[in-house]
């Protein structure tokens, strides 16, 4: 099922699901006990434009902490639990605007009617989260290791809440096999209109877990699947917003600021495109507003090349262009190149805001 | 048409299309008739991993050096060339490996006669390279800047091969959006048994370069399209090449090395994770041998969520356990868990090659 015709749930203000737009969740890496610490993160990941925070809640000392966490921040928080309906009831009890937990996994029907009641009580989804690592081992033996087993795990929590009419549900299947995980969304949309939560699981350090997770959640995205992402890196949480931002603006999800879009260096540049590549991306990263912006090696085809850009410059040797809209607005010498596209862009946004009373 | 069922074309000694492995394409930034520089950035190309080099040959200058070039390198070699017939024959005459050329821009059906006779007579394929910079106007006019406008601008170029019975193709589509590049593909996969080169233009810098070619051509990759890719950044093309390879690995298409899976950084966590995964990716890098190896933070979760791994730690209090496909091999205190790790792994290594006499 395409994202817009699923389901819409909501975490805190933030709506996931059907026509919504696609949030991008991290988690915080403080122990959650320490509130001081796990605010802190909060509100870097906050400025880094997360939209949505989970934190795990492994033991009553987290547990303890939620209350004081939920009245530090506005920001919509997700506990995340294994095995204990308690910290579950705990985490609904402190305000917390979701719980990540696998129902099938904290014993009697009674516990996860408990969990549900509360979840209903306060209005707030469950998502049911498997992975690949924690898939039971009945299945593991009917389906092997494989996106099928994902599936059937998922539908076995799910039809757990189903059974309590609890349908406040999102879902996420992640491996840390890329092919997996998408198979496994795959498989998934075509059955359900529950919202999904994509992610790649483990997907590693920094560089191959952006690459993994742009894959992986870039494909399925592209596909119309998955209505919340999140970048899992072993890395600072904020790279896990970062990723997941640079994910949506990639696969056309989100327009954010400035996009440049700027030639590879090839034996034709005439310029040092990658120092001026690199001195454009910097002095505009604080524009909000959606602009692309185009960065070009060559004089004679880079205004044509780049003409559904907003602004853009090209070089030549020793002199290059700046075109607004492919129409060449003006030539400058290399050395100013980067300067005046800069101003002309700011001047542009200045106008545009002072046009608001 | 899945890659499996394309058409084999041969670039030097690599082989494209078919079953043969998807190959890593980059291309050389320095000016081609500074033979030195280019034959030392080819070098450097070649032990990052890269199968095959383009080169630009925008003038007469640069076509002098082909042979210079040519000489001094095994590695095969694509000229890059547009409108000017000559330079093709010159690249051909040189015992460049393959051109890329686009028949409809240089001029009389006479001339791409010439070139397509050069490259039968020196067995050599053509790539037709479109993208969504440079669609012709009546093309523009009829469908948009669309995907559909890039399909029928290479289906005429192909043509015009096609029609002098030249059909050793290879051809790319490429657009600086990525769902235009995905869509434009798969459109074009529908229709023809031609290998496909992958790539999105004008990626940017490297990190939002990366992000796109990861999720484009990541998104193709798992589709089964695509035979030899090409991740375009402003950046070093060595980057090219890393960004290229992760890619294959991400997507199951090529496994070589060390394939860390690590956990995110959660609250659940209780040793330094971030360091832990960064300190074992380092010490490993040079290993060739395809091994998944986890790094993980939960000592009673990890070994059984990492039991598909080949090698793995995880840390716990203090102290850590040592794994090997699930079982665990030994205690450790965490100090010493990514040196206990890597030990194992090599000596292990050493052993295999041993068995080599």
């Amino acid at each position: 099922m395409n994202r817009e015709n699923t389901r819409t749930i909501h975490v805190g203000d933030v709506a996931v699901g059907g026509v919504s737009p696609v949030s991008v969740q991290s988690m915080c890496s403080t122990k959650t006990e320490n509130v001081e610490a796990t605010l802190a993160q909060i509100a870097a990941l906050e400025s880094a434009g997360c939209n949505i925070v989970r934190l795990a809640v492994p033991n009553e000392a987290a547990a303890k902490a939620l209350p004081a966490i939920r009245k530090g921040t506005k920001m919509p928080l997700v506990a995340d639990i294994h095995f204990d309906y308690q910290l579950a009831l705990a985490a609904a009890d402190a305000g917390f605007d979701a719980i990540r937990i696998n129902p099938g996994n904290i014993g009697s029907n009674d516990r996860v009617r408990l969990v549900a009641d509360a979840c209903k009580a306060n209005g707030i989804p469950i998502r049911v989260g498997v992975n690949s690592g924690s898939i039971p081992k009945d299945l593991l033996e009917k389906y092997g290791a494989t996106p099928e087993a994902l599936v059937a795990s998922a539908w076995r929590h799910i039809h757990i809440l189903e059974d309590l009419n609890f349908e406040d549900i999102c879902v996420s299947l992640k491996s840390s096999s890329v092919p997996d995980t998408v198979r496994a969304y795959r498989l998934m949309a075509e059955k359900t209109d529950y919202p999904l939560h994509l992610g790649v699981t483990e997907a590693g350090t920094s560089y191959m877990g952006v690459v993994k997770s742009s894959a992986g959640i870039g494909a399925l995205l592209l596909d119309g699947i998955g209505s919340t992402i999140r970048v899992s890196l072993t890395a600072d949480p904020v790279e896990e917003v970062k990723a997941g931002i640079a994910i949506l603006k990639a696969t056309g999800l989100r327009r954010e600021g400035v996009d440049i879009v700027s030639c590879p260096t090839c034996g034709r540049t005439n310029i040092d495109l990658i120092s001026l590549a690199n001195e454009v991306t910097e002095k505009l990263k604080d524009i909000k507003t959606p602009r692309t912006v185009a960065v070009m090696g060559c004089i004679v085809n880079g205004p044509g090349e780049a003409r559904e850009a907003d602004y853009g410059i090209a070089g030549g040797s020793g002199e290059g262009v700046l075109f607004k809209k492919g129409e060449i607005v003006g030539k400058v010498p290399e050395a100013d190149l980067a300067a005046a596209l800069v101003e002309l862009i700011i001047r542009e946004e200045k106008g545009a805001n002072s046009i608001i009373p």
